[in-house]
């Protein structure tokens, strides 16, 4: 890479960072960041970064209104110091579930959020998986929102299982898993959590076969594995022989470690777009790393090519394991 | 009404807005629109605004471009002669399936029609069944998203059927399908169609029950009628009783009829979103005006009261029905 | 040309574009663009155009909504494909004639025009013979407003006419035949097409001497050809030799060209600004092109140098014409 | 009025102010304005106007930076001191001279007087005879450009001359000379000064009958009264029994009085949008008040009212008058 | 108040709200706040405000970053809830110290918060006694900056002390130091902590009489106390009889009580423009409210009147005192 | 440089202008302004900057409304000219006392300037010692703010003086004097002129030691000269053995010169960020060139290098004269 390349990695996720940097052979560019005891952020541009292409990897993964803010000033400071270019990592999009009105008087805080980031003085946003494609319209800027689906489908054949079936732990979540199943070459089912009618108890419905299948339930997320767990509860309920989790980002809040590590579940699959913490890496977690994606990501948009091929490498790839 | 409110109608659909002036008591206000022999379009308000709150009525239906301009241009005017408040009565908001990039380099273009009408100077959108709720967030002034499926439920409701299941045309169909079925309360099914392999040719799959089964297929419009025609065939072999289509909006372009005049399906019930020409209106097809739910929320508007009253109305009203 | 220079041409003037494609060199970068059956425009940049400088031509001539909403689409896409630097070449500029207010309550359709181009994300607008202008100071982005005057004296000194009168067909182009007068050596007349009081009848009234010269009728554009040829036939009464027409624009709507093909009119001389369909192109039509123009204008913008030797040369050329 | 309306005037044209005041019956708000020994302007707002509606007059006349720095700072300290809505009434526009540009390389200067304006916090503007009516468009906001037509005729009908032509001292004013001359109806004609070749001298040219008439020149603003005088000189060679000049913004700088106060202009009206200090009111100077107009605009804004029948009345008195 | 006024708190500082609430006899309008288990903040307002002009009571107190972005998202949710204005009353205004770049490559951040309010909808802020006065001008809204020097005027000439000194706990805080000393009529001193040359040790130094004084030291914010304690400690030094510590902000971080909490010192006065925890109100500590003000304030706000006679009547009454 | 780079002088200090340009060995572009008799300023880039990095040399000095719109004008013409980069070189920023509201009403004049700067479309302001360093905060794009405390400091050491105290005029400029007096290695003193009660007269207070001291009274500019003159008196007053003046910006409007040029200051010593007059160049004044400076960040910017190594080097230097 040219000289007026520069890598910046927020306090979000510096293991992934370090990944990319190693990938990209360019050390990081220094920066600091302070927390004040009254919780306000500081950060400060080690060295210059006048006329230069800056990447900025923050994922905006809990705490994440920290993290926000304390992107949104490294872009400020990197605005100021005359930085040329500013491309914004965000493997990780807090706030991405907030994405439109589902009752009267809330805010659409994805839409803040990506105010704020615009605002702030972004040209380019490079994430992964938005809870809603629609997302990158919240926009005036470029978003390249890069998908796993084929990094899952390339994981999940090596896994060599039979009888698959890809299962969308919500109706909202049908799209995904059918995008994932395509490539498996699988069935799809749904999981339909709901009443009835207004004055009976909540049911689990299941739309699809399951029975005596290797069930693959597969979300953008999971927060406190509350949906999916008791998704994988349902699928067992109904007869499914095994089932496996996977998912993009793993914020593990609450008690979601342990309500993933039960019996049933034979393995959860994440990336590291958000920075696992030691404590909740469990036995049946299995990370599957972007740090290559991102990296090869990062070189194409700085040499102005298409990232087009990239992804065909990884399609053919998948295409013999089938 | 007070004095200061204005009710204006562009050229798309004169019926609508004239069905709600009738309901709100109101006369609309003079505009004058035409379109040059090279397709320019001139409009004019014809008395003055100044200093009112005035709601225009035009849907962006094809031939989009024409109306969309034809708004923009009306916006325009009363942004110019004073006018207080500019509210925006879009039924069918053209251009709200390109809502994202599905293919590397499209552009998102219903973001493009978000800010030029943002930009033109309208402070409100009122809208109805966006493509996707997350539209809503392409604009940064208010939009009132108006749903159909308590209308629909209502309308549905006096059918009297039995065995209903409520079918999503496709994946993406699956959470109207449910919002649907769960008024309803009825089961859901999702219509599936794809390739299960690159090589392999396309099969329609049935997720969920259907044999015997009255479907009532759902879909937020109907353009040229392929999807939801080639899904009520498939329900038909799959051995559904019967079958009837609910869409809000009728584009009924190409031989959209031709699809939809089959056996099979019962019936087609769309609003009148969209004015529908004279010879598009085949036999089985039933309209449900929006307009009662227009005028109404014009008034909520006005007022400066809570819309949240009506659909509880409605919705009380359903569940008497069940 | 360095590679880094893209050149993209709408649906609106295919063959000007491949003209200049030729002049400079350079192929025609890929882009599908499609109507749908409802009148959507739907556009994809074929390849990438990460980090590249595009001009993109584009005369949003009729159906000027269609040609315009097409633009505005290619900008978004560029936009969000990264393209460094987007360059709008609009020979034609849709709207320019309601550039002002001329009776209360109409809008500034050029302005929302401008707006819409420069909101999209156009960098630098190039544009022929605006109808004010002022129009570049709708935008706040650089226009280049080349002028076609030097371009059609060239072409009429070559047909080598005696006893020549320049005709502004209204009072309002009194100004564009004085800048073609000036280059001529030629003297001006304009028509006065008025009521002398509001009772009287209307009359058309020749300022300035025409008696058996051969006059030169100039307009920026010709749409339905009514002001110019009810001009010619004035001039035919005030006893005027001859009469050729010259424009920048050839709209051609209506029945322009049965009203051009006049015996009085012995040429009608238009640029390719705007694509002429093979059944409008009558004998007397003779068409200038512009594709050297802007070639030589493209290539200096991309090159950083000034435009002013291109026409410098020009005027050179004219002189010894003279 | 209620009590809601102020109306400020900055220092550029008091007297004016006081008469629109009177006539509004409505006292002027009380406005600090400083210059600085080193030049900078200081203003302050003397009493509250939280809520209200503001009409700010100041015409940015000579020494235009100072008045444009003036207003700019008057509406700064309005916006923060949270009038509701802020009108700037600039009877005279500063640097609309430079509403293009002429030559590559130039400002649009008027374009840059317009964002300053509109940034700086204005809702509306009302000025009178805009140089061009197209820089309207550069405003995003409402812009009254109210016309001293009819007010002119008004005022010329009354010197009941015979044998009227109403002349453009350049082919730029041919417009508003045709304007002026329907109302009156006379005939016009067209000063045309220019080199007809490129070597040949300067030559007068008139375009249109003069001889023995009694011309009226007509031009928006009177600045050195070069072009007016010597465009007074050409129709006294060219036979005409006498001339009137009549303007709207008299700025008379440089020896423009001396120039204006010959033997064979008879009468020079101008309106008072711009002070006229003591002692350059000669005596063939005749001062036509646009107080009533503004104030008559004024009130109908206030009121949400059309300012058509304005218009219309005066219109009417005209047609008795012929 | 008529009922189109909305007082709505956020979840920083809930007292202050109740007690403004009781002043104003403005019952608090519903608001929903969460923050869910990721971190993320929900809001949703509980009843129709179309229409209503909003004061939302939300200091950016510690931790900061979340109720910051908490604010946001209220004021997002107000805008698509259609409110007529959004006041934003923020006592105290988080990450003010970050009002400048003081080391290259540093952000602005109290102006990036800025531009996050402003854009997120807001119409005005009401603030007290920021950072710096230049923070206004941060914002092109209306910022009203309310003193408190008054307020502790009145408060410590109650105190009835003699031979009294105003110090400055270092040099940027010379300004609000004589403010203060301005209004209880006494001299100030001046602490400033520095090497002398760059080699020697730090030296406190008092610049001004403080010698058998009571010495009343000054801070807009008291954050970790670690300058006002170590200025009270050089007061003791340098023999001031007794010290009391006046402060606008109490954030109280870290060891902040312990530090205050010493012989020396004999009072410390702060408002309650942050909540204060009980656990930190130690037996010193006296809150001096600015509800008060806050409710009068929003009081002339909304009635659209001058804020000048409440802080005249303030004066009055310590100039009867002194 | 590379021929890129662009140099061009506004009309304001064509003096420092040269010098700049001949210390960077770039002759300056050409550039025509004029100043039209009706006091409008006219300018025109004289060749081709299209794709060039342009620094504007103009300070905002008196007249500063002159010299703000000549540079508004050149920013502006540089834009629609397509230069690349706008970065403006203002020494003296106009209007930078007027950066809050110190009284209810006032406008934040300095914002108002920035803003019309920032929207002419500058990408970068290259200034001198603002009055308040927050004036950075006003502008959304970079802005360095040069200081002259090193280049003073240099300056004064070499004039050897022993006893030095650097004094403050009064309490806002405390901070400016602290960090002088830090470099020389002195202590500080204040002149805090008031009021101690509302009704006595008002009485200049020194706080801290002058006596037998050689004073350095530092200010950020010398205007009227009447603080700064009134408190070179008090010193004198106070056994002060005798005083010099420092300051950055020379305005020297009024009488200043006269209030300068008195016996017990010894020396004045300002920049030449503002062009000095002839006559004002009285025996007692030392300028000090900026212009090092300036071409030394003009290339460090131009080279997208750190301005750091410019400052230490002037550190160390400084650091040997101690």
């Amino acid at each position: 890479m040219a000289e007026d390349m520069v890598l910046i990695a927020g306090s979000a996720n510096p293991e992934l960072a370090e990944e990319i940097s190693k990938k990209l052979d360019i050390a990081l560019h220094p920066l600091e960041v302070k927390q004040f005891s009254d919780g306000e952020k500081y950060v400060r541009i080690g060295k210059s970064v006048r006329g230069t292409r800056v990447f900025v990897i923050q994922p905006t993964s809990p705490p994440t209104n920290d993290t926000l803010m304390e992107l949104l000033l490294i872009i400020d400071a990197l605005k100021r110091s005359s930085a040329k270019e500013i491309n914004v990592v965000v493997p990780y999009f807090g706030y991405s579930r907030q994405d439109r009105k589902t009752l009267p008087r809330e805010p659409i805080s994805a839409r803040v959020v990506a105010n704020m980031i615009e605002m702030a003085g972004a040209h380019r946003v490079i994430t992964f998986d938005l809870h809603a494609d629609q997302i990158q319209g919240f926009f005036d800027i470029p978003v390249d929102n890069l998908e796993t689906t084929l990094l899952f489908a390339d994981f999940l054949l090596d896994k060599k299982k039979k009888d698959v079936v890809v299962v969308a732990p919500d109706v909202g979540g049908a799209k995904r898993a059918r995008r994932l199943a395509r490539e498996l070459g699988a069935p799809i089912a749904i999981i339909d959590k709901r009443r009835m009618g207004h004055a009976e108890a909540e049911a689990i419905n299941i739309i699809g076969e399951v029975e005596g299948k290797f069930a693959i339930l597969i979300d953008d997320m999971i927060d406190t594995a509350g949906t999916i767990s008791s998704a994988a509860e349902a699928l067992k309920k109904a007869g499914a022989k095994e089932a496996c989790i996977i998912a993009t980002h793993a914020l593990f809040s609450g008690d979601a470690i342990e309500k993933l590590d039960q019996d049933f579940i034979s393995m959860v699959g994440v990336t590291n777009s958000v920075a696992i913490a030691k404590e909740k890496r469990f036995k049946k977690l299995e990370i599957i790393s972007i740090a290559e994606i991102l990296a090869g990501s990062i070189k194409k948009i700085y040499e102005g090519t298409s990232m087009g091929e990239f992804f065909e490498a990884l399609q053919e790839k998948i295409e013999k394991k089938k």
